[in-house]
């Protein structure tokens, strides 16, 4: 086998790894938590499925490569959880690190194409970026949603940082927005969401 | 929300139980069986890695959409083992049913879409079936091989039966060809794989 594909192999076997990168979220039936292959699975079913709502020109067949790969990072900089300040502040650094050692496994052209979908994702300034990063944060919000606001609960996360976060999904599937909306709203009345430290009602 | 959105969300609620359903493979590390969601994202990320190497015309979106829902079915059918006899005699029934039920939540079309993929994955004739099925069997092979020959082992699978499956491989994917026939030898050698019933060493 020439050095090319076994490097091409070799990348595929350490993407293994992304079954062992354990995220917040929790299964639907509570089980256990989910990890990165599964949820990056989930989101590129769920971009497949639901890409006709997206009122802005998108190449679907992009978005769902990038969805396969925008998680592959954190097989080696971890899943920093969405509502962890200190974490994010050492976010870029770490992930950075992690692109160059596991790119490095590709051929120089694929190597580039896969780090360029990573990177455009994590900036989410393009529309297949955009709508990417709105999937990604509605995958863990209805399983957060149907698991009783388990990671919301966790973390006692406010209902401002839920709707900074989840604002893109808005832009993305407006046709799901009243949806996201009546959860954040319920989930707030139940406790299971803080309000916000300036909200009056505390 | 109307009938057509909740259908769909209803559908990609139902989707989460693929985390659930395990296959025979064990993850690289070994530290548990691998399930279905990952094992779909695994082999898409495989299709699209590998593509390069495939000596006939494929539609890699194709593929890539076909690996993200060519297990869904097992769902409600259960994974059948590769080298389960009697479980593939039921397979087809099981399937159909439960492709009847998974795909029914979703509107007419998109239903027809994936319900066309599966089925056209499931009979392994298309160009784009072909590869995708390549990888399908690809990926538990290099998986099993990692882990000293796992599956091959508890089942007493015999060399005949792996070179039955994997003969695909040698269609697809040529330049894996020579690498696929030396880990068959290298296991067949080290016990972890049968020698075929007539087979004149036994």
């Amino acid at each position: 086998m020439n050095d090319k594909l076994k490097g091409q192999l070799d990348f595929l076997i350490e993407a293994d790894k992304m079954k062992s990168i354990l995220r917040q979220t929790l299964l639907v039936d509570k089980s256990r938590r989910e990890n990165d292959a599964e949820h990056s699975w989930h989101i590129a079913l769920m971009a497949m499925t639901l890409a006709e709502y997206v009122p802005f020109e998108i190449d679907l067949d992009r978005v769902i490569r990038m969805a396969l790969v925008h998680d592959l990072v954190e097989i080696y900089a971890g899943d920093t959880f969405a509502y962890d300040t200190a974490g994010y502040q050492s976010k870029d650094e770490r992930e950075n690190e992690a692109a160059d050692k596991l790119f490095s496994l590709l051929p120089m052209e694929q190597s580039s194409v896969y780090r360029a979908l990573w990177e455009e994702f994590d900036a989410m300034q393009t529309p297949d970026a955009i709508y990417t990063s709105a999937i990604d944060r509605l995958q863990p919000f209805i399983n957060n949603t149907l698991t009783d606001g388990h990671t919301w609960v966790l973390h006692g996360v406010t209902v401002d940082q839920i709707y900074k976060r989840m604002s893109i999904v808005k832009e993305a599937l407006p046709d799901l927005w009243e949806y996201v909306e009546s959860v954040i709203d319920e989930n707030l009345k139940a406790g299971r969401i803080k309000p916000a430290p300036s909200d009056p009602s505390v």
